[in-house]
């Protein structure tokens, strides 16, 4: 039974039921789980373990790749299992419990936090729970549609349960690089200089002794929510790509941009299908998550190859790509976050990074995260991991939301991701702003000139000059820096703060 | 005449006076000059421009290293030769003009300003002037006591000015190591994995073609300014030396501690000075300049060894190690500051990067730069380069300034150069706040109870407390959030504000 799945016969024995092995993880634990922007997460245990805790209430530490699928934070949130989590998360009653201060959520940079495992300045996982493909004659793990932080995680557990995952097709083993980083103070270079550079194994290496559960599942990765371009979305990408075609005529990129990077949503992946249609030949990507529209580029000749963590589609292309993964499997690697997201290999290849922005201030400080300042959205994920050290840091985003209540170029970011040393293009539909050697006040004029909405303009210029007025290399008016946000917290919409402000003045 | 120190003889022709260079550089140029941290910086030719430009108004975008010494931004800004300036300063002439928006100032990662010419981002230098200790028998250049950006502004420069300095020993010679990262899209690893490795060649290799004059000079770099210990600094070193003994105690380190960076001033030297009576041994520096504190350390034979991109030393330390180099030249290596700062090598490396605050705030965001959130002090430095990627980034400042009308520890930072992502370690001289592994409202509860002094500890307390009610993940007051830095600017204290808000209440 499932030996092609259990391939070293030794652990036939561990076989067992979820809930058997959901009672491996105790009241306290730090648990280690797979599972990287909705795709490769294990399921079967978390979700006994969820039913568990309704009956007899325990707590854990939990990390992961990235997000769920399949409802796994709301169900374990609503369960009361989650003390800790860490590090991201895209879920609304995980979210809603974040901001109520009843779970700790540590946002970090995706790359990092296995190097803080390895390091031990984070507490390692007790136990790991792994979703895999198979596991080999050795006792090694072939993980599934991502490989997020399952390698490190099972190499640090004391005890590994794997979720064999009958629900995906067995001919993804060979799609993984799973390279770790050598230990200090012997560490060597990353000896990955090509985004299509295979560089480790290609199942996660770890003493089979250590596994101690295995738990057959048949459940499929929940399927990508992307929305598909709108005319905003659909200006953005047009933006990008003339800003790109101008790069190439002016000799700073060639005609195959570089290895690109797109963060997941709509309007990256938007950013991504515009190239469907754009001059540019043999691109590359050197991504975190691979959509759809990484898959219709490969298709229409256009990509030469994808570089990602994992792989999350929408119900339009899951069943074809997976069902005919042979056709792409030689110009795909799936690698560990730390090492999709490094900062050395970031610097070295020069990635073109392009994430969403949640609003953007008049000098270029990026807020990725808080709404209003104080509510957790998702997490920075590998935005900063991206920004810091890319050829071109770019931020996207609508300029305004709610139908205008809100914009999203405001005066001062109510909370700062991403600084305005590590942001190099800002895109809305009303335009792009290049800030590339730009002092702070020609940021300014930049990004009001371009990027703002009409409806907000006049009032960020107006805002704008009379902090000039009153001096500084970045001028701001203390007083009403936050004001925006403050009137829309209060007014629900940042227009009628500023009627309001027109009115009483 | 000079056939030691210009040891191509084609060259000796090039000879001449500082102000015939200095007629070379046009009005409208970019010009990169030598000069790091007031080490290495040419001398005679920027003088000699300020006094041309007082005559005949020029302006030119102006690069560094980093800063400069003999009042050299000051002359330039007087005499209005500045139009732009880059990537870091420390003159409080040229700040004035920074802030009153005469001076446009790009405040950059020290690593990036050169990465940003090699992809033609920032506009080359058309002249570059550097200064050094000889020219090869080859034509290339050896600098004297910063590499800084010399290296590659000589590289991208179409034409050179090379300063022979005489006041600087010729035995700085082979101090250097000069590496450029090659090309994308085949650039390799850079190929450093230990803090003394020697990875490029001891002078600057360029086309000799390329030096359109020489200029002999003889004036020594300015003294650091740096102040000894006081009983707050030596506070801040206590606690942070408490800390490492118990991260050696707890494993995460060894009694080498490993590749120490320390930031420029007086509590970072403070710092080093304190390791000299600790039980750690075997220390090494891989930081951007080595001051007094590193000499000292090597006199003590607890450090072993220092790669840096400059020397800057006091009147103190000065005569005596430049006297006697070659006691230390076998434990001592320059880099480019790309390298000194590089994000993959201090990755690699595994960095302890201590670096000063201006101000920190509740959830441990770091404002490095801008007081009042306005205006510029100097610049963000290599701070980022080193926080960003270092196996700890840890933040000292002094509590309170300006006996006690400001607290270093805020609501919200009025400016954000490091966020909460990026910083580990705060300390002040109440104590240490170790964020590892926490979420926001932990990491609040640390800062209060570690870092803020007892003047504002009850303030910054019930803003939390009030903030928290409110909900959120990083709970805030937007309407208070910059109120103790507008009762600063309004009132000239903070403790004014908190009281003048405890009347009205």
């Amino acid at each position: 039974m499932h030996t092609e799945r259990v391939r070293l016969p030794a652990l036939l024995d561990k076989l067992m039921s979820a809930d058997q092995a959901a009672a491996l993880i105790e009241d306290g634990m730090t648990v280690g789980m797979s599972g990287f922007t909705r795709a490769g997460e294990a399921k079967a245990v978390p979700q006994a373990l969820a039913r568990r805790a309704r009956q007899t209430p325990l707590k854990i530490s939990l990390m992961t790749g990235a997000s769920l699928g399949n409802d796994l934070d709301k169900q374990l949130t609503e369960a009361g299992v989650l003390a800790r989590r860490m590090p991201f998360q895209v879920d609304g009653t995980l979210r809603r419990a974040i901001n109520a201060g009843e779970v700790m959520f540590i946002d970090q940079h995706l790359s990092e936090t296995v190097e803080q495992l390895r390091n031990h300045q984070l507490k390692r996982p007790d136990i790991a729970v792994i979703e895999a493909v198979a596991i080999t004659e050795q006792g090694h793990l072939v993980p599934t549609t991502s490989v997020g932080n399952s390698a490190s995680f099972a190499i640090f557990a004391e005890r590994v349960i794997v979720e064999i995952n009958l629900a995906h097709a067995a001919n993804l083993e060979g799609l993984h690089d799973v390279y770790i980083p050598s230990y200090r103070p012997t560490r060597t270079p990353i000896p990955l200089t090509r985004v299509d550079d295979r560089i480790g194994v290609p199942a996660i290496p770890i003493d089979p002794a250590k596994i101690v559960a295995i738990v057959v599942s048949q459940q499929p990765d929940s399927p990508s929510t992307v929305l598909p371009p709108d005319a905003e979305t659909q200006a953005i990408a047009d933006h990008l790509i003339d800003f790109f075609k101008g790069e190439v005529a002016a000799g700073r990129m060639g005609n195959d941009l570089g290895p690109l990077q797109a963060g997941i949503g709509s309007i990256a992946n938007a950013v991504m299908c515009g190239l469907l249609a754009s001059p540019f030949e043999n691109l590359t990507m050197y991504s975190e998550v691979l959509q759809d529209s990484t898959f219709d580029l490969l298709d229409a000749g256009k990509l030469r190859f994808a570089s990602g963590s994992s792989i999350t589609l929408s119900p339009r292309r899951n069943a074809d790509v997976f069902g005919h993964l042979e056709r792409y499997k030689d110009r795909l690697v799936l690698r560990p976050q730390e090492i999709s997201n490094h900062p050395e290999v970031v610097r070295r290849l020069g990635i073109i990074g392009i994430n969403t922005a949640l609003e953007f201030d008049l000098y270029g400080n990026v807020n990725s995260t808080h709404v209003g300042g104080t509510r957790m959205m998702n997490g920075i994920g590998g935005s900063g991991d991206f920004a810091r050290n890319a050829h071109l840091a770019i931020f996207v985003t609508k300029s305004i939301a709610k139908d205008g209540a809100i914009s999203s170029v405001v005066p001062m970011v109510s909370h700062v991701d991403h600084t305005e040393h590590d942001v190099d293009i800002l895109v809305t539909e009303q335009g792009l702003a290049d800030l590339r050697g730009l002092a702070p006040r020609e940021r300014a004029r930049a990004i009001i000139d371009h990027c703002v909405h009409p409806s907000y303009r006049g009032a960020l210029d107006d805002y704008f000059q009379r902090a000039c007025a009153r001096g500084g290399h970045t001028p701001h008016l203390l007083r009403e820096a936050l004001q925006w946000h403050i009137d829309l917290e209060e007014t629900g919409s940042m227009i009628g703060g500023l009627l309001n402000q027109a009115r009483s003045a």
